[in-house]
Parts: structure tokens; C-alpha cells; sequence
């Protein structure tokens, strides 16, 4: 399938699921990019129509309220580009309203990310391939995401043949309510109540969850296997090998990542730092002597990838070690999404 | 040097920097493992002699409040264990009198862990090294304990020759007061109010800290140069490579790990699982279908060294990983080095 619909120097922009943490932070960060809208659509659920929701303004698009409208497919109709923060289902079955009506469908599910058809992209690592798309451009998972960022100036010094990654993911990746289920678990901790648990499989607070997402049949979750299959697809490299670990612990909104890669050949830190320095969308953080690294609670809101720790692992022949965090929200979602919208502008 | 002198059956034991965390854990420990002592000692700095300690008790020992004593060189005398949990600088400080009045010092400080002639000793892992002492049997770092007691029987199927592993490593390790404070922040993150910084680099509440203990040339920690060091000592194999990268987490007292381990050959899952089931010290907690793996918020006050999320690392000819958690109190730090002294009983 190919896709031959140009999209305007400003076009129409909806975004699904609107309400939510992921979708509210789209609004934010139209704004922030200053994306050349025409419109900006807000669609969620019947439940939240009429809702208002603060926009700051974007393109053609005046500060002020935007009334939530119903998504339905007819609500698609005269949209260019449709930013989806729903989850998989309701991407699915939204689909062919979104790509019938002309738009390009940006989606931040796990949906469509591992069809052979869609695109998946980190637009520092590989932005062409959203050009080949057929309608639907895949927003990869937020632990995949910061670990490609920094990963790909490292590969292209030389080729990585194996990463293992221990997550260390914030409360925002199972959405506002799970936010708030760590806020409110800490508080009647502290106070000595009896927490209530609904939003993640065990408590949060005080305490690390060694799961996200379902388990597979091998032991792993649907989380592992994500990063697994999703990095190879972002690099184009079947044979990249990735052992994840995912964990929630008792953050609010960056994920954390401590990563060992194992090069074809030899890669000094001087020139890894180097590469990271000039990468896109990197900023090192890393003085040992004033004890600097990114840190999950302190770079909330931020829109870049932070590497630290960056240092040798001679546990291997061509080892490095590091740890990356980056804001879940943001990079991890919707920072992403629209970064990708923004290439397909003119 | 030898050792010569015997432990009598009812041995005089000393717990050198009783107030402490660990040193409050220490009369715990005595009490659970019912541990014969004659006497037991409380000592401490000045400041906190006189002060009373309640001890319920153990083998001769009836149960009634300590009173602290100020450890002097003269205070180790009749004294046939001396347990230490004290700074290394006081460890080093004190050996020549321990030593010198008969006593075996069990030091649970980094201080002589890597002297050659000081054992380092998980009694599940080396119990017998703790026989070749000359007067001090060295306890390991916390994070070192459960990744060895997990390790071992693996091990014993196959050499292994790699381990990488990230720790999720809770505020105890710095002591009672860092834990108060991991309270007090997360009290103030939640109204609102300015947090204060004492105990830790950066602010713990809600936050994870790429750093324990200081920072050495190669980049790495000294927490992490320790897992390396003592892990090749306890397991007797200069030839394991060991890439750790050890992280601080908002968690009270249990320690856990992300490990992934790589054997000389192959080793199937149900065989780890059927070695580490068989093995002292460790509990399995490994159900997928129901959501169960260890975890640190839930295993405070507990003995064992607990296993979960154990499966296939497809990404290495013979590779394996698994989840770890232990209380860092009690075999990270008190109960192992009592485990130690019960070797010594006659």
C-alpha cells in the first residue's frame, strides 16, 4: 500500500483520547512545538464530550478552551493528522474511520507497532522510515523509546550486538489514575491506613513491581517483549539481541534505564560520550566529581533523553555501560507522536 | 597466621555499635536463631552509653534491657564473638583490641572484606572459608549477600561466567536515619513543602539515585566495585565477570536485584528451578499465572533470600534471568554475620 495524500503546511490535527494523562500532554506539547495547526480536534469518549480542556494555542489555532467532542468515525472527517492516545482496542476499531477519512493516523498503542505495513519510529533514529507508511504510523512503547534514543549514535560507531536493560518505570505508564493511586497509597502509608490497590497488581508505593503488562508463555511480559521486538524493527537489525528486566518502582512520570551493550568491535568512552554528545535529542549528564546523572524525580516535564554513568563494562570484550532516563509523558509518548507529525509537514 | 583458640558451646558475644540499624537488628537475630551466647554486651560510642536496649533475650541470656557500654579496648575483654556493625574506620580501629583479647571479630563494614587473610564468608555459599580465619571473618555488602545465595546453585550446574545485574537497593543500606529521612521527604513531597536533603546525594522520595557510595576513576562506585571483588572472592573465581550498576530506590528495607547470568553451557530453566528450590537459604516466588515474584515493599523482617520471574535469556547461548529480593538488614547485614558466628559453635 502506499500513501499519496500530501499533508497541508497546516493541517487539521485531532487528538483521540484527549482527556487522558497521555492526551493532555499532546495539547502541551502542539503548544510547546509551536505546531502549524489549522484546527486542533479534541476527541475522547462519550462519557467526557462537552468536557472543556485548556489549549494554549498552536499555528492557526488561538489560545483557549477546546470542547471535547465525541469521537466517532465521523469525527475524523477534514483531519489530516490524527495523534491517538487511546489504548489498543480503540485504535483498532478506529482505524478505517481515521485513514477513510485521509488522515495519518499517529498512534501511541500497541496496536499496530509490530505490522509489517506500519511504520514504527523514533525520529532520532529513524525518521525515514515514516515516509513509508500506508495511513498508520506506530509511536513505539516508552521504555523503547529512551533506550533507542541513546543506543542508536552508539551503533553507529559500531554495531551493538546485545543490550540488556534493567527498567526502573514511573506510575504514569499505567495512566493519570495509576499517578494518582501512588500519590494516595504514599500518603496512607505514611499515615498507617490500609492501602487500596487497583490500578497496578501489587502496591506501588514504598515497593518496586518486578511486572507491566501480561506474562508471556517463555516468563517474560508483554512489556520485555516489546522492547525486544520493537528495537529491532526501530534499527533494522533482526540479529539485535535485547535481554530486558521491566520494573515499576515508586516514581511519577520518568522511566529510568540501566543498559549494558556488547559492540561488534571496540568503542572507547571518549568516543561513545562524543557520539551522545552530538546526537539529537541527548543530553549528558554525567560529572562523577559533583555527583550529576539524570535522575527520574528531578526531570520531570523535560523533553530530552538523559544519559549518565557512562562508563566501560569489561565483564565483555566491547562493553559500555550507562542509565537514561527520560520523561514517560513526554519523549515517551507524546512528545514523540508529534515529533513524528512533524515530519510528514511540507 | 592460624587460629587456635576454640568457641566455647556458650560463647560471650559482643555487638559492637548496638544503636544502630544493624546493630539493633544484631539483638533480633540472637533472639530468632536462639543463639547460646553466655552474655551479650552492647557497646556503643559514648554518647550512647548508659542508654537501655530492649533484648528479649538468648541461650543463657535472659530476656530484659541491655545497657550500652562504651566500646573501649577493654570493653572486648572475656569476649569470645564480637559482632560488628559499625563504620569501617571503627572496625579498623578496634581489631588489634578484639583480636587481642581472644575474640572473633564478624565485621559487617567494607574494611577487611578484601584482606587475604580475612574470610568473606555467605554461610549458604562458603561456609567453610570461615574456618581460615586469623581473628576477623568479614561479612559481605548487602547487595553482594543475596545476589551469591541466588547465584550459587546456578553455578553449581554451570560455571558461570558473566553476571550482569542492576540493584534496586533501599534506603537501610545508609542506615536508620537515611530510612527516616525517605519518610520525611516523601511526608513533604506530598504537602507540598521544600524537601530536605541530609543522608543521600539527592532527594530519595519519589526520585531513583544512579549512586551508592562514592565514585571511583573508572567511572564506577565503590558499591558496585564491591560486587564485583566480593563475588569473585566468595565463589572462590577470579574468571567471573561481574557488571554491576547499583541503584538507590525509594524502598524501606529490602533490597532487589535484575540479574542475568551467563553459563559456560547450558542449563534448561526447570533445572535452575529444581537447583535453586533445593538450595538453603532461598524461598522460590515464581508464579506468572497469579501475579506472584518477590517483592521489597512485602518482604520486610524476612530471612530468605527470595527468587522470581526466573526464565530464558534468549539473547546469550546459555543465559538465564531472574529477580532477586532480600532484607538488607537482616541477610544483608545482621543475620548472615550471625549465620557466621553459629559456624564457629563447637
Amino acid at each position: 500500500m502506499s500513501w499519496n495524500k500530501e499533508i497541508p503546511a497546516n493541517p487539521v490535527v485531532a487528538v483521540a483520547g484527549a482527556t487522558g494523562a497521555v492526551g493532555q500532554e499532546f495539547l502541551r506539547v502542539l503548544h510547546d512545538l509551536a505546531f502549524p495547526a489549522a484546527e486542533v480536534r479534541a476527541l475522547a469518549s462519550a462519557r467526557s464530550a462537552g468536557k472543556k480542556l485548556a489549549f494554549e494555542g498552536c499555528g492557526l489555532v488561538p489560545a483557549g478552551d477546546l470542547v471535547v467532542q465525541e469521537m466517532t468515525p465521523a469525527a475524523f472527517e477534514g483531519v489530516d493528522i490524527a495523534l491517538f492516545a487511546c489504548g489498543a482496542s480503540v485504535s483498532k476499531e478506529m482505524r478505517e474511520a481515521v485513514v477513510g477519512a485521509g488522515a495519518v493516523m499517529i498512534d501511541n498503542s500497541s496496536a499496530f507497532r509490530m505490522d509489517p505495513d506500519v511504520p514504527l519510529v523514533v525520529p532520532e533514529v529513524n525518521p525515514g522510515d515514516a515516509f513509508a507508511h500506508a495511513g498508520v504510523i506506530a509511536n513505539p512503547n516508552c521504555s523503547t523509546i529512551q533506550m533507542m534514543v541513546a543506543i542508536k549514535p552508539l551503533y553507529d560507531l559500531a554495531r551493538i550486538t546485545r543490550v540488556v536493560v534493567s527498567t526502573y518505570q514511573a506510575a504514569s505508564g499505567a495512566g493519570a489514575p495509576a499517578m494518582d493511586e501512588l500519590y494516595n497509597q504514599s500518603r496512607d502509608f505514611l499515615e498507617g491506613r490500609a492501602l487500596t490497590v487497583e490500578h497496578f497488581k501489587h502496591q506501588i508505593a514504598f515497593n518496586c513491581i518486578p511486572q507491566i503488562d501480561v506474562f508471556l508463555e517463555d516468563g517474560s511480559t508483554k512489556e520485555e517483549w516489546k522492547m525486544v521486538v520493537e528495537a529491532k524493527k526501530i534499527m533494522g537489525d533482526e540479529s539485535l539481541a535485547v535481554a530486558p528486566t521491566c520494573v515499576r518502582v515508586p516514581v511519577l512520570r520518568c522511566h529510568a534505564e540501566s543498559i549494558n551493550v556488547e559492540f561488534a568491535s571496540e568503542v572507547s568512552v571518549a568516543d561513545a560520550r562524543a557520539a551522545l554528545a552530538a546526537a539529537p535529542g541527548i543530553v549528558i549528564m554525567d560529572d562523577p566529581a559533583s555527583a550529576e546523572y539524570p535522575m527520574p524525580g528531578l526531570l520531570e516535564g523535560t523533553d530530552a533523553t538523559y544519559v549518565g554513568r557512562l562508563r566501560k563494562d569489561p565483564s565483555v570484550p566491547h562493553g559500555l555501560a550507562f542509565w537514561v532516563v527520560a520523561d514517560q509523558i513526554r519523549k515517551g509518548a507524546a512528545l514523540n507522536a508529534t515529533q513524528i507529525a512533524l515530519l510528514l509537514l511540507p
